[in-house]
């Protein structure tokens, strides 16, 4: 990252600025706006109107592209410009003091070493192993110029993407970055940072790993090197940690009191320059010095295609993480000064800068809050300012650099951990997330040891599939429970849960909370077995079953069928009665199944020994409050529930459905001769009040024999055919798994 | 899939039917089990079942893991082995005409063909190039061996991936494979298998191309050397398949009236080779042959863990598809029976048996539903029908392998494609299936599309991930409205939905038909906007800009405050007033902010120029029916809204929540001083009485009057302080972001 950086800072703030828009928004248009409301056109104004508008639509195109259009013309050199130059100058200086972002220049510097290690770069003939690169020679002069170009051919695809999200119109995946998501990542970010800096501050010298793993690696190595390390650097970096540490904890207790904060990095690195230089320390203790800092600019180069499958997952990862920190700094300042940012459009615009970028040896752009806030407190106005911030940033590297060369590695690499400590103290938030929510508690685990083990980038898109995961799992598998009425209200609260809960007499109130689709229709087809109590396929099976013994019986004239039912012929020993074995249907096919028409009760003892499981219902109630969308799969499996509790005399209501499900139904052609829209009501007691109505009109009688008499005046005969064959159409979901296997 | 699959299909079927059950449960079990209930065990019986319960238990285990001991012990010869072995001959017979099934040996081929191409084994010194291979002579013999490897160790490893997701106890995801991914999977292997097949009805050399598109590469080379197709091999192939196509177009017909459909496919095979062994068409007209059919088996191998790497994105295919169909099939048969599938215990069962085939060169196990409806409708009872099948599959590929050699591969390959016929019909699915529901419709093209050009195994981890994220996106971007009441009624419906529903004086309501979560807490905030008509902040920043002025106006004597407000000195001219430009603090810091206590009626007519939006109600509803669970961004997010409301006087109350919020917003620390339960009603119509109670004790003044003087009776005084500072808290995910920008 080092290679690519220094170089095209400059640029990477130019490009910055050019993104950015005016900080504040210019009340003068708007006011013109205001005060004249738009008229209706009379006919000449829309002939002319014709007439200008391709030239007009052209200039407008044009300003969105290059908003500089827009905002030079009308720039107010009196009142601006000053307040520009002054801000220009200090957000320079801090600029050139604290350098670039730091997550995405470690996401970019993952990708330059993994992709062009040291390794690469072995001059022929020097003393080096495979295992040991640490008193090789390297030919640093191609590694970086390699380097550099995979940076730039980076931030070209990086541009590319950020374009195509733009015009897909979809900023909105910025949202996937969740508040764990980002936790977990910064802290995983911050522990990459440590373990780089670490071996130079020993000055240990370590292979490039790179890959899965690669940070548990090179702290491994670093360990076992331990006894090779520095001790000038060692101390020089301890001490410059300590004094940094200090003085920031300093600032910040006093920042109510202090008007600026104290810049101690500054103040050490000009310190340690001075005592590097004066004890010469580099030929006195071998200390690592920073020693050749490389000026000048490069000439523009084409990105190398090539390289650009390598490195999609990490643009990817980059594209978003550099747009979604742009944004919500922009968002801070959009909100104070009363303006809306267009996501998809600073997508674009951030893309087209990159892509630029890409081509002149740049860096990924993004913005820094620090700067930002800088800029906007010190009173600038307009990209003016940007721009001679970026002038003294260049010049600061072109003149200062040479200065810098006694400096410690150590100390830089010193300065950088001090800075780590609030990203590491993030890890304190675990304990409190998983107390609050235990799923966002997994996000931020999960993202922070992805982003270790599989590097920043792949760790990163791991995280976000994670986060989208839970999302999926916690639709998938939502609460459901049977309700009951609150006696005296019309209110219905889940029985388990509430006490004086009482479920209406041969009513069953299902409330499944969450959309229905492909991944839950089972655990629907489960939670209402639960409910109910009975399994509605099996319990038609087994009534079938019983009838065919039953009309063996009558054949055999040990049974008599009647019109109240069946009864038992007297004197027939009921331990002569057919035990509950297979009938063997195969190989007694002269059983003849439909000869007599039988009316049974099925709640009643039956004559045959055959375990039927009771049916204690005649209706059931789904309370689709929360379910927002059905899928076609959920709609036909939900018609197919309906159905089959059908063939069991249970009649299946829905209640509170949103009004969107009921098209939804239609187009999935839930609705026919049976199914109508009758079974749905707006509110659970509407449907209980409904089913109490046509229960007492239906029967008088006594309750007890009410669910009896509902058997056996059934419209529908139940009809003597085995249940769920092969070829049954019923179960959608499975016959699609079926056709892969036929 | 040659290579492996012909030397490795007795062994793929042992392990096929060592996984399946007995067809019929064994009802005597059953049946001891229903006449002995469990008493309660007396002291002494349970001092013996405690020394008892080791062994058994270790019992039961080997039980589990072999169903063997379960029931060959209880194998009921006299009943059961008649069956098993007429039912065994079938299903073998069957086997040996039928192959094996076809999507995973497709799956399995792809991988094998990218893996070792033809191009790795050309012998040195042939006249190869690299664009062409056709003249080349190939080393089949270790091209073979190679191949052989690469399918057992991907059949290894398919089996390790399966005891996985077994233990992990996540057979759930298979449910992922949702019913129009599976339709657009299996046209897409369809035309996998067309483009295949094609070339060798042509007999037409291509390069066996791998990755990405490579089955259009195939295609187009195909048709560039049309040119040489043979004419003999393709005459034979369109007669094959127009032949097969007329004869299962008449077996579907009339498959009533005959007894079984006639074998077309084996009378073509026999006629075929018949042909080509007379007219000798291998050295008069070149046709492709068969020529030499590997026999006998391969010694145990292990498998080769260095290529796990490169096929483990294939193998989680490959292991979803093949356990999917297996447990589809065999659900058929656990509704027909009536016993329960262990969807886990599945997995792990075809786990073991995959990794022990693994070793023996072996083939990944599924299931074939033909040959399974033979076996069942023949039947067979238990795993000895199954080893009976093997052996006569074994014996086939013994003996009849060497009859076939004359047979033109043209003839095999056109027997292919006549049977993809029912698979291609598919696509006249996603008409209708656009119609019912066109994220389905979606799901199936970009399944297709991702298939065919991804290849199966990549292009099924694509549509299922595109599966899962349409579900995200459905819950990510719900329907959401303002509600209002149907007069006379409890009901409240959306207001643009139905006519005459009016909405409360002063009270808005909402509802966010969605869980609420990180991605979708964005449009929370935009419909609660929109709804309402204003932005909460900007209402309270644009008050907070005209208090300023208002305090500047009184200080100058332009205005004067009174306990019932401000009132305009008389005489002073309304144009000098103040225009509605920024008032310039930072230049302007001698204006105290904090000076004077004024009263303002943010409804009437103020008189400073500052654009004000106006806000007509006093409180708002949201309606929680559909929002199943909050993550932590989204209660942070919540609570961020409330206060946001407060500040301009607005309360927020909710209604129709789900039990389980209470608890999850408790935990997210979400109550405190100023939110409390007291806002949480059971129904929108509950609030909406409450909220009317409220107004008509705390003010018993004209209507027009009463939100005035509500606003100068607010506890809460708004407090001089500038909203969204940089570093506010308000907005928890932005500041997760800005976290990186630091």
């Amino acid at each position: 990252m080092a290679a690519g950086g220094r170089a095209s800072e400059p640029l990477a703030e130019l490009s910055h600025y050019v993104v950015a828009r005016p900080i504040y928004s210019e009340p003068g248009f708007q006011e013109e706006n205001e005060r004249r409301p738009p008229l209706p056109p009379t006919l000449r104004e829309r002939a002319q109107a014709a007439c200008r508008c391709s030239r007009k639509r052209a200039f407008q195109i044009a300003k969105s592209f290059l908003p500089i259009l827009e905002w030079l013309p009308n720039y107010r050199v009196k009142e601006w410009l000053i307040s520009d130059i002054i801000s220009g100058l200090s957000t320079g200086l801090v600029a050139t003091l604290q350098g670039p972002f730091p997550v995405v220049s470690l996401m970019v510097g993952s990708v330059v070493l993994s992709m062009a290690p040291d390794e690469n770069f072995l001059i022929e003939g020097s003393n080096a192993t495979g295992a040991n690169v640490t008193g090789a020679l390297i030919d640093t002069e191609s590694r970086d110029a390699q380097r550099v170009l995979i940076a730039s051919t980076l931030t070209f695809l990086v541009g590319i993407l950020q374009v195509i999200f733009g015009v897909l119109q979809i900023g909105f995946i910025v949202r996937y970055l969740a508040d764990p998501l980002v936790g977990g990542f910064t802290t995983a970010a911050a522990f990459q940072v440590l373990v780089s800096q670490l071996k130079i501050v020993l000055n240990v010298s370590t292979k490039n790993y790179n890959g899965v793993l690669s940070i548990i690696y090179t702290l491994v190595e670093t360990f076992e090197k331990i006894g090779t390390t520095n001790i000038a650097d060692l101390i020089a970096g301890l001490l410059t940690i300590f004094v940094c540490m200090v003085v920031k904890e300093i600032n910040d207790r006093f920042k109510h009191k202090i008007p600026i904060p104290i810049p101690i990095e500054v103040i050490v690195t000009i310190v340690a320059t001075g005592i590097s230089y004066a004890a010469d320390l580099e030929k006195k203790y071998n200390a690592g010095i920073v020693k050749s800092i490389p000026r000048g600019f490069l000439p523009p180069e084409p990105p190398n295609v090539s390289l650009f499958s390598q490195m999609i997952a990490a643009s990817f990862s980059i594209a978003i993480v550099a747009y979604a920190i742009a944004v919500s700094v922009g968002k801070v300042y959009a909100t104070k000064y009363d303006y809306a940012i267009d996501g998809n459009q600073e997508f674009i615009a951030f893309g087209f800068s990159n892509i630029f970028s890409g081509a002149f040896s740049c860096f990924v752009a993004t913005t820094a809050l620090s700067r930002t806030a800088v800029q906007e407190s010190t009173g600038g106005k307009t990209q003016v300012a940007g721009i001679i911030s970026a002038g003294i940033v260049l010049i600061s590297i072109v003149a200062l650099g040479k200065l810098l060369e006694p400096l410690q590695k150590s100390v830089l690499a010193a300065v950088v951990i001090a800075n780590l400590k609030g990203m590491f103290m993030q890890v304190f938030d675990v304990p409190r997330l998983w107390r609050q929510n235990k799923v966002d508690a997994m996000i931020w685990v999960f993202t922070c040891i992805a982003s270790i083990i599989l590097g920043l980038d792949l760790g990163l898109l791991a995280g976000l599939l994670f986060g989208l995961l839970t999302v999926v799992l916690r639709v998938q598998f939502p609460s459901w429970g049977g309700f009951g009425n609150i006696p005296g209200t019309d209110i219905y609260k889940k029985v388990k849960d509430y006490k004086n809960v009482i479920e209406p007499e041969g009513v069953k109130i299902l409330k499944f909370s969450s959309p229905i689709f492909y991944a839950n229709i089972d655990g629907l087809k489960s939670s209402l077995k639960s409910t109910v109590g009975f399994d509605a396929v099996k319990v038609y099976n087994k009534r079938l079953k019983a009838l065919r013994k039953i009309q063996k019986l009558i054949k055999k004239g040990k049974l008599k069928a009647t019109k109240n039912g069946i009864i038992s012929e007297p004197g027939i020993n009921n331990e002569a009665f057919e035990t509950d074995e297979e009938p063997e249907d195969n190989q007694d096919p002269q059983v003849p199944t439909k000869e007599v028409e039988i009316q049974v009760d099925w709640n009643s003892e039956l004559p045959v020994k055959v375990n039927i499981p009771k049916v204690p219902i005649h209706s059931l109630i789904l309370d689709f409050g929360a379910v927002t969308f059905l899928d076609i799969v959920a709609v036909r499996s939900i018609k197919t529930i309906i159905k089959e509790f059908e063939r069991i005399d249970v009649r299946v209501y829905f209640a509170s459905y949103q009004d969107n499900l009921i098209s939804q139904l239609e187009r999935g052609a839930f609705f026919d001769d049976t199914i109508r829209k009758d079974i749905f009501f707006l509110t659970v007691h509407d449907a209980v009040l409904y089913i109490r109505n046509q229960m007492t009109y239906s029967d008088n009688q006594d309750p007890i024999f009410e669910k009896i008499s509902l058997m056996q005046e059934s419209k529908e005969p139940i009809e003597f055919t085995e249940a769920s064959q092969p070829d049954d159409e019923l179960d959608v979901q499975e016959e699609a798994m079926r056709r892969l296997a036929s």
